[in-house]
């Protein structure tokens, strides 16, 4: 215990991140492990939400949406998460919900490419795979295939039949990372698109959309940009792809001249029209909001703490035999994953909870995974150490302990 | 003015729901006449927002979706909603905007539904007839067409070809009143679907869905219901075709088991299959809040007063002789328009500038409208006295008063 404490107090004292942390409100006392799901609010995000209500919508009303800017809102909100994903301007939106924006770029995807197979992942997460199974039960200008593989048969899947390659870039599972960079080429030699789902990714680790070249991108921004729960998501369109074909949802805020109120939808030749119906300004103003600690940072040092973090919970994990009992799931390089770090076992749903009534909150996934994120803008190198500290603990039950179980093949 | 002052001290006087004005926070000495466009932020929005950010996002986390029930929230606030339409529990859902609510209902509503014309009104909010027309671009099952008519020749347009007939309750630049129940009844004589756009009437007037036995209906809360810029919409689907079809934007929150992360999609046979992504949670308590005034009153009520409202405008603005300059284009009687008045007047931006400029608030809709909302839950009747007052001033420079003018034909 004792060399322990040492190594997290000196890690945390050069930890460059490590004021960051007071700009979260964190309960006293709980380690906060879940990032990866719900980030922490952000003490700005309770700031601007006040002064939007009272001061613009209070005091303002209908007047605001030119006085105080609310018009682009997304479209400024959606620049600033463009400068964290490697997307110049212009580009990005923050909008409406993943599932919804992935609608969009998909339907954009099929009307620009040949192909007749969206090629995507068995374990990507399930509404992605939902939003094309709607789509295709739509769709009229041709018959359109939703073919699953597995991540390790990815590459080599993509074909001429292929439209468009969508995954996650870090599996919400495992924390797989995968290489966007590469698959987009390949994806670009067949005449396929490539659309990333970045849930896991943006805020955690270093994206570069336009250097990669990727076509198409959405994601959330209540996991590592920490903008409150369900709060609203963006999308990314590559600019050679603006004005080329319309996404199909035609909303009056995505018309070329929306206050003539015309009849007839004429799109919008720019990023607008990807937005739809009027935006939530009080969600978007704390998506706004959440994005200024940001600044304070940058991507590179968010993520090599992320790594630092994970080893040593890897490595005291390893330390501590634990690791008889838990099977890692996640890559255990930590270049190879993302923030998160995934264990199975088969009382995983009851250590989550006996952990979460310890103060040390993570998550279950089926079937049988405890998946705990290392967000470094708020997470400590001691909270680490506890965590592991109490997760040992709960381990030494002799129920979790016994070594009858059927161990879990490893996935990478 | 001295009889005139005391007729509103007496109205004032004599109105059942003049105590719930102090429910808002309005302004100080501003008359705001544009609640249709966007209503004024009530206390209890404030609050409520400020103890989901603090207490429940920031105390409780994650655990908040099962603890403070965010999960079931759309549904909660839907039935809320659902209470002042006339609809009974388990029919309405918060979610998303209006403009996506309205493309899963009219794809249901194709699903069921034979004819191949989607029917509505020329002067229909376009991002309704947009959104038509977006689907209409991806529609595989059959071609479909929209057929845009006058309000006038809506119920002789109804025939066997049919779909759908999609009109809006109140007209947004008019105000005049649809009678849905008659229109439904012609809709399912033909076997088309009754789907009704509730933005300028849901809080404003009693909407009577089940007894009318419309089929879908969406509507939006920023406005008559107080919610907040860009609050989250609702839809409205009828018991009786509840999981007889799917709405096409398939998302995880409306699968039949969510959390079991199937790759494939199973739709949920209750309202909760019209959900897609994870709905803002800080939105939609907004939303819930804000429904909280109407628990003190009921829409017959608040009807009433609105009429009563909108009748003294009107009196007054004949009996000071501005109605020869100011053409009244919403329908005379109070019974056939909904909570706004408009009046088109060549002038009609510059005069709703200087209305703003001198505190009263009211707003222009192409081409030469002024339109004032009349809302009973936070208006007196001396602000309508002074908005006259004011706007006669206005009228009394002699550019608004030159009779040379091209007067616009009155629709009704």
């Amino acid at each position: 215990m004792n060399s322990m404490s040492t190594d997290a107090g000196l890690l945390d004292q050069q930890d460059s991140l490590s004021s960051l942390r007071s700009k979260f409100s964190l309960p006293e006392g709980m380690i906060y492990l879940d990032g990866n799901s719900l980030g922490p609010l952000p003490k700005a995000v309770k700031s601007r939400v006040d002064q939007v209500m009272t001061e613009q919508w209070g005091n303002s009303l209908i007047t605001s949406w030119n006085k105080h800017q609310w018009i682009n809102l997304p479209q400024r909100t959606g620049d600033r998460i463009g400068a964290l994903i490697g997307a110049a301007p212009g580009q990005t939106l923050c909008c409406d919900s993943i599932s919804i924006n992935l609608f969009k770029v998909l339907a954009v995807a099929l009307q620009l490419r040949p192909g007749t197979v969206v090629l995507s992942t068995e374990d990507n997460f399930p509404t992605d795979l939902y939003m094309v199974q709607g789509l295709r039960d739509l769709f009229s200008a041709r018959s359109i295939e939703l073919k699953l593989v597995a991540e390790s048969e990815l590459t080599a899947s993509i074909n001429n039949d292929v439209a468009a390659v969508l995954v996650t870039h870090v599996n919400f599972r495992t924390g797989a990372l995968l290489d966007i960079e590469q698959l987009t080429a390949k994806a670009h030699a067949c005449h396929a698109a490539m659309i990333v789902d970045l849930a896991h990714s943006a805020g955690a680790l270093p994206v570069a959309l336009d250097a990669w070249q990727v076509d198409f991108a959405v994601g959330c921004t209540y996991k590592y940009l920490n903008a409150g729960p369900g709060a609203p998501a963006f999308l990314y369109v590559a600019k050679r792809h603006l004005g080329k074909a319309a996404q199909p949802l035609y909303g009056w805020m995505g018309h070329a001249d929306a206050f003539a109120f015309s009849p007839s939808y004429q799109p919008a030749q720019d990023i607008s029209q990807y937005l739809t119906g009027t935006p939530s300004i009080l969600a978007m103003s704390a998506v706004d909001a959440a994005l200024d600690v940001f600044a304070q940072t940058n991507m590179q040092a968010i993520r090599d703490k992320s790594m630092q973090l994970g080893m040593v919970f890897q490595s005291e994990i390893a330390r501590r035999g634990l690791d008889q009992y838990l099977t890692l799931m996640s890559p255990s390089a930590p270049q190879a994953r993302g923030s998160q770090i995934s264990y199975a076992h088969p009382h995983a749903y009851a250590i989550c909870q006996a952990l979460i009534a310890d103060g040390v909150i993570g998550d279950f996934r089926a079937p049988d995974y405890l998946r705990l994120g290392f967000t470094p803008l708020y997470t400590s190198f001691a909270d680490v150490f506890m965590a592991v500290d109490r997760l040992e603990r709960i381990m030494q039950d002799e129920v979790y302990l016994e070594d009858k179980f059927q161990r879990r093949q490893k996935v990478t």
